[in-house]
């Protein structure tokens, strides 16, 4: 393996090439100017392998999820994507060629995303090949999205459809009998794909439609929770409104047992948000603006906790309400 | 070990109560505002048990040095601090104690520097404990300190006294024998908690002095290295007139060959930066000010590479330029 600046030089350094803030990565820090009138947006997520993703897992594929996790919470803002800082602690095992690959992964999502890359560290670990991701965005001054503004009353909306990502991992696993190689590989797709709802959350606060938003990550049930709380309200939910995907739909017909994947698996990165009643028609303009299905799946009330309701209007009791990352 | 959602709500929700942008870690991102005409610094480093610090060093200087080489960056950036995101890779056997040790470090921290918690990522990992941090600060918008901008003629400072922290690294191993208790002790605390010069980086950007900063981490004739290449210059180093604390003149003293330790060991974070000769007199001046030596120890000059001189005006020949943190 190359040492720490030659890795610099050779696969990092033209990541940060078009951002004259970054350097050429040759500086102590970077510099980020938000557009005028705009607020920075920051988050962070760390993924390990053996922990949150396979180690056979194409790096490529692991350096475009690693970047898209955080973009979808800053589409859960409303925001815009920048750059982003990479850490990266390598294990001795670990060849060129896979940072190779994985920089061909970046490097393929900051030019579909229009980001780059300001700065970063590289240290060696005795232990799993451990990254880090800080992904800035911007957002007018004011108008980020959060997730405590719901009102009861408000329908519940998500974005395209629920759990394919962790029906993916099950795929993936041999977990799921009787599925054609079509719906497998897409099912394994969006595992390993994230799709961040940017322009979407960028609508949903320049159009001041949402009261409370977040990105399903955790689970559909378990997020959908941390609106409640934080608006401090109850959610219900109706099961056969929340929207499947094609190969999801075959997933759940060959084993009906899967709906709690759905509800609870997470890997969604769906964005999840709450509007009020008259904002049905501004929501459906919106759908066909941002060309991605828009799907009342329930509505906020007063109370507390998350309900899910079967056809006949029952609730459905979930052994598991969502997956922590810990 | 508690679970993610209760180490943030019970340790680290506390470190970010203070920043309204923060949303109390309970948002998929933070929000960050510059000051009116200030831009965004942006660094990151990150830490691995066994690599970066000894397994058993206590938690809370683990947390500080985390925090304060960052800082450490942020000066020699000219810019002051202002927040961090800090992620969390927690092997299985880690006990929530030293958590809450970790906890306690980046308080005093926090209160000693002003800043504040926006956010972050706890994850587990069946390898090393791996610690990232990135921190962000603030510089009037074109008034950042970068390496490259040194000229021929341009005398080379640096702040405090050089090579305690490698010695006390050394010291720490007890591969430094006839220290004093208290050489000992002083060493090592350098070692520990370095000492971020956010004043005296924000004093030279604001006047104007610096034609070139940075931060000595990877060691004073490697750091130096890396402003003559970006200045396309040469430098040369006086080794009489590098600047010693008491504690390392001693170990010297008991022991002349830890000369390279001091001029090529790293982990000192003192400021290094290039100024015209004509600001001898405003250079003492901010000594002064913020109440810190600086110490003039050579010269940039036409050419490449970095020379150190001895007593008599002759190379010394270095084995070791540097450490790469890889």
């Amino acid at each position: 393996m190359l040492g720490e600046f030659d890795l610099i030089a050779r696969y990092f350094a033209p990541l940060a090439a078009s951002a004259p803030g970054a350097f050429g990565l040759s500086n102590d820090a970077a510099v980020l100017d938000p557009a005028p009138g705009y607020s920075v947006v920051v988050t962070t997520d760390a993924m390990v392998a053996g922990v949150h993703f396979l180690p056979d897992d194409p790096a490529n594929l692991v350096a475009r999820k690693l970047l898209r996790v955080n973009l979808s919470d800053l589409a859960a803002m409303g925001a815009r994507a920048r750059a982003y800082v990479l850490d990266l602690a390598l294990p001795p095992n670990l060849d060129e060629a896979w940072v190779a690959a994985f920089v061909d992964g970046l490097r393929a999502d900051q030019d579909e995303f229009g980001i780059t890359l300001l700065g970063g560290d590289t240290v060696k670990t005795p232990g799993a090949l451990t990254l880090a991701l800080t992904a800035f965005g911007e957002v007018p001054t004011g108008t980020a999205l959060t997730r405590t503004g719901a009102r009861a009353g408000d329908d519940i909306y998500v974005s395209g459809s629920i759990g394919d990502g962790a029906l993916g991992l099950k795929a993936l696993r041999g977990e799921i009998v009787g599925l054609t190689e079509t719906a497998r590989a897409a099912l394994a797709d969006r595992y390993h794909l994230p799709r961040p709802r940017l322009a979407l959350g960028q609508a949903l606060a320049a159009r001041g439609l949402a009261t409370a938003a977040l990105d399903i990550s955790d689970g559909l049930v378990a997020d959908l929770g941390h609106v409640a709380t934080g608006s401090g309200l109850a959610a219900e939910v109706e099961a056969q409104a929340v929207p499947l995907s094609t190969a999801a739909r075959a997933a759940l017909t060959a084993d009906p047992g899967l709906r709690e994947v759905v509800l609870g698996g997470g890997d969604d990165y769906e964005l999840l948000f709450a509007a009020p009643p008259d904002t049905v028609a501004a929501i459906a303009a919106l759908a066909e603006d941002v060309a991605l299905p828009l799907t009342r799946i329930g509505a906020m009330a007063a109370g507390t906790g998350v309900r899910v309701l079967d056809e006949a209007g029952a609730p459905i009791p979930l052994a598991k309400a969502g997956w922590s990352h810990f």
